[in-house]
């Protein structure tokens, strides 16, 4: 594999384990069980993904045919549990810096999982219908996110706050019109990861939210 | 295109704005932000015909290959959004105005994807499969609203209240009877879709529920 | 039809039944109409296998191919409807004893739909992919409690407590592996569910809960 490969494989292991650890913290505030958060780590990391294959007729979703991102969410699930379990305190006391760190990848993984998914469109022959593709790009983005708070009865996150699945799209949109004009795949996709990875950096930092009608 | 088929496409634009409406209401109600506001619109507007089609195996789902409906509904949300924005006074003040019109509407919406709903459950090859095709019509005409109260947590509206889904259902089966006993399909859709509307301004005059056990 | 199938649908039928009866139990708690306790009532006894089908290109699914189940979860509902909405008194007095012995049932239901589950996934092909094959088995067999709980707006039940989703699991890789070493499918059959009915009542009787990182 080129490096190109090897960084963008790297940067899709980061979003998965990164969401997975956002899923299964979100489980633990519900008091459910290890299961709950095992299921919750691994909704949160491949249900974008899963949603997107639907989406386009591919099944069964990649999700079940290719486990090493399902056994890396599993794997983080069961880590963020053992040691909330083995001291609260400990846990606790550390959600904060946790989050901070986590916000770092799940940016990376957001990028990751969008151009992934507008990959996928464009494979499955979608290439003149840039709507969709970066429709697709999308839901893999954030598809996770959003059924994670659906389970857990939260209104998604992402309609609520911060420059997130905006900047998803706009991340989409630049990796899609690269391709379109004939950038070389790999080129293209870091600009646009580089693209969803500087927005939600920059949104974190300045703490940009997009406009409410009123509060 | 013959009148038929224009009144038709314009009850179906009329339904599209009307859900995307209520479904940006929705989204303000709950204090979401822009991209809230515009993804509840366009998911109360679309996700009913999206479910059907992903239940029939028809991939990508039409409202990513025509995307007449989709913009429409964003339209729609965003007028609403800088409505809100423009003035929360104003806004406020129109709500229950907005409801009443709206509720029209969306009774005309609800015909009309009742219909489309069976027409390309029919169009699919079920023909002779008269309960999926009901199903499918209902499905198409109240998956959106379900879906739109699911993302703002709470109980689906039509599992609660007024004769919503079963005026869908009761559309779906005078539609299907008609064409299925060669009645002309625009004919056979007009009286399909005045079925679902007068029973659903027949609900809404006479506040008709269906029974509860008990309050 | 040989003993084994007859006992074996028997089963699925005890399934559907009881499934159906704790969705329109749920419902009828959050006082939803007449459709809402037929509608979570339908949901709850057939989403499993619909989810299932989706997830492996099977459309329509199975649920609108042969109504016999959606059928008897629709009357059950009813029945559940009929017997609160005659004495509120008589129903609510007897909830502790219906859930008690749904429980059974539920048991019962969980084995049959899990092993169902696997069946599908195997005469689709995936005989090779064990991991989807427990997958899908245990999807067949919650999938419908969780879409229950997410429609009534709560935390999905299996995500906290006593052994569910995990009896599904282990009954699902028992079969598999069962039929994979050439075990008769019938008798592997009755194993798995054997497998899951166990775990479930001794999770019962004992109050057996999976771990929680803490209260």
């Amino acid at each position: 594999m080129a490096f190109g490969e090897i960084f963008f494989a790297a940067l899709e292991v980061a979003g998965t384990i990164s969401f997975a650890i956002s899923g299964a913290m979100a489980a633990l505030e519900k008091r459910v069980d290890l299961f709950g958060v095992i299921f919750l780590g691994a909704t949160t990391a491949l249900a974008g993904g899963i949603i997107r294959d639907i989406l386009v007729g591919k099944t069964p979703p990649a999700a079940f045919s290719n486990y090493r991102y399902m056994a890396i969410a599993v794997v983080t699930a069961l880590v963020v549990f053992f040691i909330a379990w083995l001291s609260k305190e400990y846990y606790e006391h550390n959600v904060a810096v946790v989050n901070a760190v986590n916000n770092v990848f799940d940016a990376a993984g957001l990028g990751a999982f969008t151009i992934t998914g507008a990959k996928v469109a464009m494979r499955m022959g979608y290439m003149n219908n840039g709507f969709f593709v970066v429709f697709l790009a999308m839901v893999t983005g954030i598809g996770g996110g959003v059924l994670r708070d659906l389970m857990i009865g939260e209104i998604p996150f992402v309609l609520r706050k911060r420059i997130y699945a905006v900047a998803s799209i706009l991340g989409g949109i630049v990796y899609y019109r690269l391709v379109y004009y004939q950038m070389e795949d790999m080129a293209a996709a870091f600009v646009g990861i580089g693209t969803v990875f500087g927005l939600r950096m920059l949104a974190t930092v300045f703490k940009w939210n997009l406009p409410k009608a009123y509060e």
